[in-house]
């Protein structure tokens, strides 16, 4: 693994694009889902559904693969490696609880501000777990587009300064790095070997199916059973809208998947705040309104971003100068040969 | 002059960091040389009196500097050189005449706001009539430069779409061209040839003073006299906060002619884009408010953007690479001789 490939292929950056638009239409989907402002359905079987889906998917073309190429499609079966699988379910399990105690102390909307925080974490987690080196503009970058899905989430009047309890802070910090965590410990899962992409989700899935299930019947317990058990209604209320918003999580998981094997959990942090943007463009149009100033301001600040993050330091020298070294430009070449995922 | 040279010098740097000192004080003095919210002293005759102060140290200094060493301080007495020494005070006058027009349409908010695009038009002037290339990161880390000096002014509610007539906008960026042409184009004059500083600043203050006295006559005239001719009356009013006023100004003068003849225009910007961030939060201490998230955005945009305007491509490379390839090592050498303030 090359540690340092600023140049992103084309096929990345076209998995990366759909993440970006499928990512951007969950939002669009979910509120569309809605009825008079409300869910008719029960939105916790939504990741439920999902992580089936995906798991029959992933399923399927395992065994199309295998049928096909059955030495080509690695397939480890090993309790020292599948019992790796379950940790990022268990991951989101803390985070969903540290989550719940921040918002305590903060507000939804610092504490959706806080959540920004994951992207310069994840940058941290990634240097340290996964030894991926990033140079000082790549650093900036990062810096940059957590300032720039920040500015665009302060448009609002009134709370803008830090006023809440430090607890609060500190529980967001918490839950960003737990956050960042759950992205580079899969990275680090799905590239540990050179299993099929499609057994790695399978068992990744299995385990999101049982956790998502042991939820939903905690939650009913927890009730009394008063609507009885979830397996029985878990289709009530559900419209063609409410199958789009469990068929495209289902869908963005697996382009997420893709791109923790094949390029990186940047590429995801990328792809999902460029989404938050987007999402918000899309919804200011919808509603027929002008896109203020602070998400225009957001949408340059990561743009920026973006390309500094992916440039190519040789760009940044005069052309003579490296005409002049040869060896220079045998690193180029090297450099632009993404060997994750492009060849 | 070399067309790559992004290490700034120690000299330079700590010019700068004064500019950008006493320009942030510009704004706490004028606001602490009111009494009870109102100037008593006509503010029309603080550049006046600031233009004269200019010319009196320049004066000064350009005598000591001749008496010391008659053949070192080189002084082009030419009509053809000294006739380009009114153009900037030229500039200004059809700025301020542009400004006046564009806040018909726009609110003042919105002008300061459009103001930042002189940190791009200074960009886009400076590389076609100066000739000085800018690579891809800084064109980048001027647009940041841009987007966070916004940031931190629309923290307040309200008015933050673009709903002013589209001449407002027009006018804004012509009034943003000529800002930045006024800068670009003294750097010119005073790099065009070798004289000395100080007596290219008494051509430059002498028209100063004259276009001054001229306004200040026409504004008199203006008003029928009512008040008499301003020399009698040019220091009524005046306290002692009112001549910090007048020699810090004199003073920001003073540092930026020196920077436009031994940096360049793009560190004046620099300087005082981070005066205005400065001030920004020294008034929120003085005031005894915390600084709102929008402030800290900018700052942090702000900085990145120095960081990235002055950073030395060769360092986004590993170490191994540089370590391999002796001819670049020379190219550091030669890139942080900056021959232009510090040797």
């Amino acid at each position: 693994m090359p540690s340092n490939t600023p140049i992103i292929g084309f096929k990345t950056l076209a998995v990366a694009t759909t993440l970006t638009l499928a990512t951007s239409s969950q939002g669009l989907f979910t509120t569309a889902s809605k009825v008079g402002g409300k869910y008719l359905y029960n939105f916790s079987t939504v990741p439920f559904l999902s992580e089936l889906a995906k798991l029959i998917v992933s399923g399927t073309l395992l065994y199309q693969a295998h049928s096909k190429d059955p030495k080509g499609t690695i397939i480890t079966l090993d309790w020292k490696n599948a019992r790796l699988y379950p940790i990022p379910s268990l991951i989101y399990l803390v985070h969903n609880n540290v989550q719940f105690m921040t918002l305590k102390y903060v507000d939804p909307s610092t504490y959706q501000i806080l959540g920004n925080l994951k992207i310069v974490t994840t940058g941290i987690l990634f240097r340290i777990f996964l030894h991926r080196k990033l140079n000082k503009l790549q650093w900036w970058a990062l810096v940059l587009l957590m300032v720039g899905a920040t500015i665009s989430q302060v448009s609002g009047c009134g709370n803008s300064t830090f006023s809440a309890p430090t607890q609060g802070y500190v529980l967001g910090l918490v839950s960003a790095c737990l956050s960042a965590m759950a992205g580079v410990y899969t990275e680090f899962l799905m590239k540990k070997n050179d299993d099929s992409l499609y057994w790695q989700n399978c068992q990744l899935y299995s385990f999101g199916v049982l956790f998502n299930a042991i939820a939903l019947s905690v939650d009913d317990a927890n009730k009394g059973f008063v609507n009885g058990f979830w397996f029985h209604t878990i289709f009530n209320g559900y419209s063609v809208l409410t199958w789009c918003v469990v068929l495209n999580l289902a869908f963005t998981g697996l382009l997420v998947s893709w791109i923790q094997k094949f390029a990186d959990t940047i590429v995801k942090v990328y792809s999902t705040s460029m989404a938050m943007l987007v999402t918000m463009l899309i919804s200011a149009w919808l509603f027929g309104m002008q896109p203020n100033i602070q998400l225009l301001l957001g949408i340059v600040t990561a743009s920026a971003s973006l390309n500094l993050y992916y440039m190519n330091p040789l760009d940044l020298f005069p052309e003579r100068q490296i005409a002049k070294e040869p060896s220079v430009k045998l690193d180029v070449e090297s450099m632009k040969d993404n060997k994750n995922a492009d060849d």
